[in-house]
């Protein structure tokens, strides 16, 4: 991997590693910005609010696209491409999405030297340009269900932005159906809803919540929508992923209709779905520490790193070992890298790749060479091991296997220790201002408590769980019967 | 695969499948237009000269940034992600590149409901943007080379367009590197140049002439531009892909400079390169006839599909035959399609999947089931085959290959075939006139020239071949003493 940015020493002289990360306790929002800078995930870009993403970053982004990807087209889903600019007039069609979406949309005004008749919205959300050509795609129950996947970038001018979770354009993949009947339409909205889920914590190790959004925090057009909320280390949900039902909504605006087997001209029923590379950094605040990065393994770049520890006499035996151990390794099917750069101490390279997370580091000197042996490093817990050089390529897959599981399950006890369940209003706003987390509550299900919640507490609605009854008779802000069980938390 | 557009017969009543391709002879432009419109690989925008990729096109797409895309990490380069927007100014620092962009930017001027102080370019390419990131992350001779490439769209506002061709969005790879000597980058320039030519020839059957740009042809900015150049079916050629060689015209211009290793402040030489959506144009016109496309198997996104011939009696045993032979050739690698749809017949079904392009048919019948053999049909020469479904497992991936290869050598051939050479300049006149293909020339290598031959022929110099000498002792349109040898043709 090619080596970037002032942190290396020009003249093969040994800067000394200087771990400027900001703890976690300190400031847990300079932390999360340290690391993504440190670690060469990202750049801030000239333009306010967007950034580029750097091979580190998108090398996690290329595994989100292959392991959903993978998992988006097993369940029938094709993968098309949709254009960037949406005419004004066709996203103004539909009411609540204008409504959701006007105010931070980016226009185009002028192209090839000349004022355009009609700005062009650079999308923030596909439906609008979707539903322009399903309209024409769409004319029999033959066409459906038609269960089409994209992936690009979109644009939504935000004021205040983070890397990752909030910037003006990010990359996402959109999901965008077509069904028959209704109960077809909310199948498909559960069914990716799950695919998330399996996903998030089979892959990234992050636990989730699922459940429907409120009507206030729903998507803009939609009937109903889904989320996966996860909890970061700071004690605040962020919301993973949505899955929408889009009802009919959509399908009455743009005239999306088939003829059915009945004979009868019918609206569609529709679906959108979603996730973006905000997922990468839910990655960082569920599993970082004050170190750095600790990414899952099934979802690191680079799953193990070997470094040689390299002295003048038994430079080369070592390098040769080293590279013969590496192949072995990777020929296992082990994503590793063999860190045989001069200039740089192997304590230097401990630290560097530990920020940079690497699940296991796989030490190697002279001594270890005449004992056959390998010193292995867990990143997460600092575990060292000691293996035979012949178990090794046994060995490893297992180890990281252990050590994805270890995540999950780790991130699942913070989830747990940070959701509290109550139904008095006064506990729950001094939660919500020192330890944060979830805290499970019963509510009325009127709007007008949601809000002063919001208002009194900056804690919203992540979501009501699926199949739960309120486990406690009155609604936690006004006290009225209770109708719902819903988790409040603070949220990026 | 989710049947789409008008037309499948909406109540189970087949309608006859009516051929409505225009022949190439008749009108090549519009045989193009009915091939990517009829096999549903794309449809026009609302916006003008705007596209939707459809799943069709789109899983070509895909396969090309499968298989070029592991060629170019394979060569070293890490993907990375930039910003689509760029502020007026940097793209205006470096003043030829500025020259030959900005006629076709197009502008966002608002953002979230205010004016912009500056306005930003939809990026048309990205060596500024690029650039602008590189001058922060180099800084010494450790960090070259740096290697990085590209997925993305790009908006160049296009007066004239041609869906894949020329639109007014596209996708594409652009990789973008850095090197610490002249000779490094343009080393890589050409190692880029030749991944291509081997990319179009082995994977898409495209054979392509390799050479350099004239001055007038070559990109804004770049000290070389080297193309890839193919020839279409109406004898007109395509560039298909070009890499450039920097020089350090935009390290000057950006301040992108790294301490060496003998300590002096110095600018790096950069090279970019990339290909884009229009090589599935160039995939159609090589390789499509009449019927249809005819797609080359190794980036066919379906190779064979099985169309079972259901009799009422045998309708299950048969069913079950082809769903078994099914699986045991998926198991075997082919991308394989069981066409068992309700209501079309097996007639139906061929031409559909001839206009389509898949490389193989494989005809199952009560007679095949009984006699343990199937009928396999090849879509390039129409080539029938009967073989036993024991072997077929076997012999499909040899069939593939065949065809693959059989596939580049008719395009060879009939590049050779209009290919002429010559020093007579009435001649080149009337051939560019009427059978158009290359036309090879020796040149006295003045602007001048290049420009009354492009002006009378409407050809332009495809490109400076390599390592040729002149076989002319004049230049074709001046007589004078000619120093080159060119391609010249009428181009896309």
């Amino acid at each position: 991997m090619a080596q970037q940015g002032g942190r290396n020493p020009a003249k093969g002289k040994q800067k000394e590693f200087v771990k400027e990360i900001t703890p976690q306790a300190v400031d847990f929002s300079q932390w999360y910005i340290d690391v993504v800078l440190k670690t060469e995930m990202m750049d801030y870009a000239p333009v306010k609010g967007c950034m580029a993403i750097r091979p580190y970053g998108y090398a996690i982004w290329e595994k989100i696209q292959e392991l959903l990807g993978g998992r988006i087209k097993e369940t029938g889903h094709q993968n098309a491409y949709f254009p960037l600019f949406i005419p004004r007039g066709l996203l103004e069609k539909e009411a609540e999405h204008v409504e959701g979406f006007a105010p931070e949309v980016a226009l185009v005004t002028r192209g090839g030297g000349e004022k355009l008749s009609e700005p062009l919205v650079v999308r923030p959300t596909s439906e609008a340009i979707i539903c322009d050509f399903y309209s024409r795609w769409i004319q029999s129950w033959r066409d459906l269900p038609l269960l089409i996947n994209q992936w690009c970038n979109v644009v939504r001018w935000e004021k205040v932005t983070r890397p990752f979770l909030r910037t003006s354009e990010f990359l996402w993949q959109e999901g965008h159906t077509c069904h028959r009947t209704e109960e077809e339409a909310e199948e498909e909205t559960l069914k990716m809803l799950h695919v998330y889920r399996d996903f998030l914590e089979q892959e990234m190790a992050i636990p989730v919540i699922t459940g429907r959004k409120t009507e206030r925090e729903k998507f803009a057009g939609a009937l109903r929508t889904y989320t996966v909320e996860g909890l970061m280390r700071d004690g605040r949900a962020l919301q993973a992923g949505t899955s929408h039902n889009l009802g009919q909504h959509f399908a009455r605006v743009f005239d999306i209709t088939f003829l059915d087997q009945d004979d009868e001209l019918k609206y569609v029923w529709q679906t959108s779905w979603g996730v973006s590379t905000r997922l990468i950094g839910a990655l960082i605040m569920v599993h970082g520490d004050d170190r750095g990065l600790v990414l899952p393994p099934r979802i690191a770049p680079i799953q193990a790193v070997i470094v040689p520890i390299l002295t003048k006499k038994a430079r080369e035996k070592v390098l040769e070992a080293a590279r013969s151990l590496a192949g072995a390794l990777r020929q296992g099917g082990i994503r590793l890298e063999l860190d045989d750069r001069e200039g740089y101490s192997p304590g230097w390279k401990f630290n560097e790749w530990e920020m940079k997370g690497v699940p296991l580091r796989i030490e190697l000197g002279p001594r270890d060479l005449a004992a056959e042996q390998v010193v292995v490093v867990r990143r997460d817990s600092g575990e060292k091991m000691t293996l035979s050089q012949a178990e090794l390529p046994g060995r490893l897959p297992l180890l990281l296997e252990e050590l994805q599981g270890d995540l999950l399950r780790r991130a699942e006890q913070y989830r747990e220790e940070h959701t509290r369940n109550g139904d008095d209003y006064a506990e729950f706003l001094k939660v919500m201002e020192r330890e944060r987390g979830f805290f499970v509550a019963s509510w009325c299900g009127r709007e007008e408590c949601e809000l002063k919640a919001k208002e009194e507490s900056k804690a919203t609605i992540r979501c009501i769980p699926f199949d739960r009854e309120p486990e406690h008779e009155h609604c936690l802000i006004c006290g009225e019967k209770a109708v719902e069980v819903v988790y409040f938390a603070r949220a990026y």
